[in-house]
């Protein structure tokens, strides 16, 4: 019997491993229990292990306190029993700021308390095309602007990604048969390998866990092999800090398999076994078949709807942050949810950052060889990635947390403006004044001698341009006018679509 | 005494006039009642009469019927009372289709089954602006594309209309004191002209009985005097064919001084009053400050909202016609409903239109002497008229009765389509396809060997393109997928945003 660690000392949000070996008969990933108690002075975490095929078991550890750790193991297993050891814990190093968790209801910190601003994107399959394409999604990733990724650990069976995935997630027999109670940790450690690699490139992992494109069976597992897989996920995956759990894609296209109690269990599974408590989401097929975010467990909510102008909606109906994964993606396949114009997602993008909400990109244009970033990854085709890029520097120049949106007034039903601080961010889309004051420094605000950096931005040629303060719009005398809200004073713009107006307090 | 008619003989839904003369003493407007019963066979229509100064009295009347009609008026004051007489109504001559009535519970067509497809625009205070300016006006409609427009009956006081109106609607003294039970005859005629002048051009005066844009006084009348105007606007107005009801301009800005017992009661008066039964609406200020348009005596859905993707929603939740009157004005002030881009205005026409719905059209550009079109008329500055004349177009040489949405699939949640038979017009907006299919003609309709002429529609640069049937896109196979809903072909398009599809059944 034999027990090695990866290390004796590890930083803290890193992956601390112990590996033992053990039985092989029967079926180790039922039978055989294992887990291992982390212990630093008062504090206990017990991660459960998993077998990792050829008699090897393992239990994942991520310690979030730097400090010695004591582990024992405990298994069902007398050999993988109470096997003790210990290692250190050392501060994070540079770049490694932990696990993203919720900050301030609608937003997202790291857990050195670093603001996250996710700006995902999507490739559901990348894992499964083979090295090439894959790595070369992951270069592509290294000169994009997005820090999570939308990524299934099953294969996927849907129009312009129908090829066999090199590895599967369950045993197959020559007849194509799966056993689905047992794993191909093969399967597993590929994935975790690009889970690993997205971690290193600071992007997040955004796991869906289950989807209904699918001609291997997995969308009829029963309710145990549903639940050993997600504890199977769970002991192997927990311990990358960039992990997210994403129950499903479309988790509605599944309810006639998986109903609706399934999902919630999942969820308490997740709850009940990831000892970090990772993000917790599912995402909806039809706009009108969302899984009910109030539901404690949900962490934030995971949207699929294009009309995004309701994001503020979302936000007092939830009271958590708001990720539209789905509000279409830039394209030019037969699908409306896939083939909107680069001008148009970058829109929708701007609409829901300034509105204190997140977005999500994919790209579905259609390729000879199926190479649709969407499902394939591989590289970006389009264009709104890079305004994409623009926008998340501008956000990331911005005051640490992200923005609240303007609601005081109905015209910001219309256009959009958040601030945050003396910091304010205003969008105008498809509107185009040639005069503006709504939502700029009040005269109160700015009775104090303050002056103000304002910045012209164009959305969608990233370009910003200083503006000088200009005098107030004529407001209406009359009822129903709409005022210029005692703005200190008003802003003059060039009278064309998709700009955006940046406002920043200048210390005098 | 005298009585006088205009004529022996009158066009059918025209008018006749009898003008008598009577006393002039106290108060003619409030002391005298005078109406006329019009009988045809065992029809009788009683219009009011109304005082239009200098001791002269006037009934209005607009015979639906050719034949032999007979009058005899009624007052109660002697001089007034019991003056008979005769005219003959003549048909319609080519052009005078009679006045617009609600058809197919979402649509219109005059009252000679002419389909009339509103594409209206929105001038509100064009005839207090003095001659010059309004035969500018005038000059305009003749070239623009519109037949319906909105206007107001009392001038405006509202920023960029702040101009004194060249005549008043009550006798006001020269310290600037209003009589509110004393009519300006003068005004009122002025006033029909203008009205008169658009019926000559085919256009549908949507006229606006009260609005909150006030600096006279008129929002305070009380409500015997609201309702007095009300029912002199019926006598002098309502025998014009191109007569609308349009109770306010966001009537919910003057709730606090007309409750809403006050607008109930004046669909009444206009339901009891008005012999012809004009259409009658009421357009609301705030989003959600809508008046109840499933009230029964509220012909058709008069409604102020951007979100225009909402029509379908609208259409069940009302059974009745849509006008999106006020989708947001192409333009560029510093209000978020007047300055949106023309190609956003475009596309929000089409939006509504081809989901079986209506729009409206509003130009407010800043201009150096404040004309802008929406409030003083003028000249059309902007870029969406043009595109609004070619899809009228389109709708007109499409078949009758406009079109109704397509729902069958989700897919229409998001892009547009609609049809008449077998005509169909599917709008595509931001999303930019490569290949289509759902919505086309399916297998089974085209089975009887019928040939279908499929045209592309390029709707800014107004384009109509013949194009070929195509191979029919390829499907996923497994649930979660999106079908191409067995078309009989499918389309292939040239991938960019805002493009249209018409599609014809070809008779072989």
């Amino acid at each position: 019997m034999s027990i090695e660690a990866t290390s004796t000392s590890v930083e803290q949000w890193d992956i601390f491993e112990v590996s033992l070996h053990g039985p092989t008969d029967g079926n180790p990933f039922q039978d055989v229990q294992i887990s291992a108690q982390f212990t630093l002075q008062n504090r206990v975490v017990e991660p459960d292990g998993f077998y990792d095929g050829d008699g090897v078991y393992r239990v994942r550890f991520m310690p979030d306190t730097p400090g010695d750790w004591r582990f024992v193991t405990k298994s069902n297993v007398t050999e993988l029993n109470g096997h003790s050891g210990e290692f250190s814990c050392t501060p994070a190093s540079a770049g490694n700021h932990g696990p993203v968790k919720v900050r301030d209801i609608f937003h997202f910190a790291y857990a050195d308390d670093t603001p996250y601003y996710s700006f995902g994107t999507t490739c559901y399959a990348w894992t499964h095309q083979g090295d090439e394409l894959e790595e070369q999604t992951l270069a592509t990733l290294k000169e994009a602007p997005f820090n999570k990724l939308r990524m299934g650990v099953f294969p996927k069976d849907y129009i312009y990604n129908e090829n066999e995935p090199v590895l599967y997630p369950f045993v197959r027999d020559e007849a194509g048969t799966h056993d689905y109670d047992r794993f191909n940790p093969e399967c597993f450690r590929h994935f975790e390998q690009r889970v690993g690699q997205l971690l290193e490139m600071g992007i997040e992992a955004d796991i869906i866990i289950w989807h209904p494109y699918d001609r291997w069976g997995y969308c009829e597992m029963d309710a145990e092999q549903d639940y050993a897989y997600l504890r199977y996920l769970i002991a192997r995956l927990a311990a990358y800090r960039n992990v997210w759990w994403s129950l499903a894609n479309e988790y509605d296209f599944l309810l006639d398999t998986k109903p609706m109690s399934r999902w919630d269990r999942f969820f308490h599974i997740l709850e009940d076994k990831d000892p970090y408590q990772h993000l917790r989401s599912i995402h909806n097929g039809h706009v009108d078949m969302n899984y009910d975010h109030t539901k404690p467990w949900v962490t934030h909510v995971c949207i699929q709807n294009w009309d995004v102008k309701k994001v503020k909606e979302w936000r007092n109906d939830f009271r958590k942050p708001i990720i539209n994964d789905e509000c279409e993606y830039e394209g030019n396949i037969p699908r409306p949810w896939g083939n909107i114009s680069a001008e148009e997602l970058t829109h929708r993008f701007w609409i829901m950052v300034v509105n204190g909400g997140y977005a999500g990109h994919g790209e579905t244009y259609m390729h000879p060889e199926d190479e649709l970033w969407w499902a394939k990854g591989g590289i970006l085709r389009g264009e709104s990635w890079k305004r994409i890029a623009f926008l998340r520097q501008i956000i990331e120049e911005g005051p640490a947390g992200g923005l609240t949106p303007f609601t005081e007034s109905w015209v910001w039903t219309r256009v959009s403006g958040g601030r945050n601080g003396d910091y304010r961010l205003l969008y105008f889309g498809e509107h185009q004044p040639r005069q503006w004051a709504v939502g700029l420094p009040s005269a109160e605000e700015a009775a104090d001698g303050s002056e103000y950096a304002i910045d012209l931005i164009d959305t969608w040629n990233m370009t910003i341009t200083p503006l000088k303060p200009g005098p107030l719009p004529d407001a209406p005398a009359t009822r129903g006018g709409v005022t210029r809200r005692e703005a200190a004073f008003g802003i003059e713009l060039p009278g064309k679509p998709y700009l955006a107006v940046r406002v920043r307090k200048v210390l005098t």
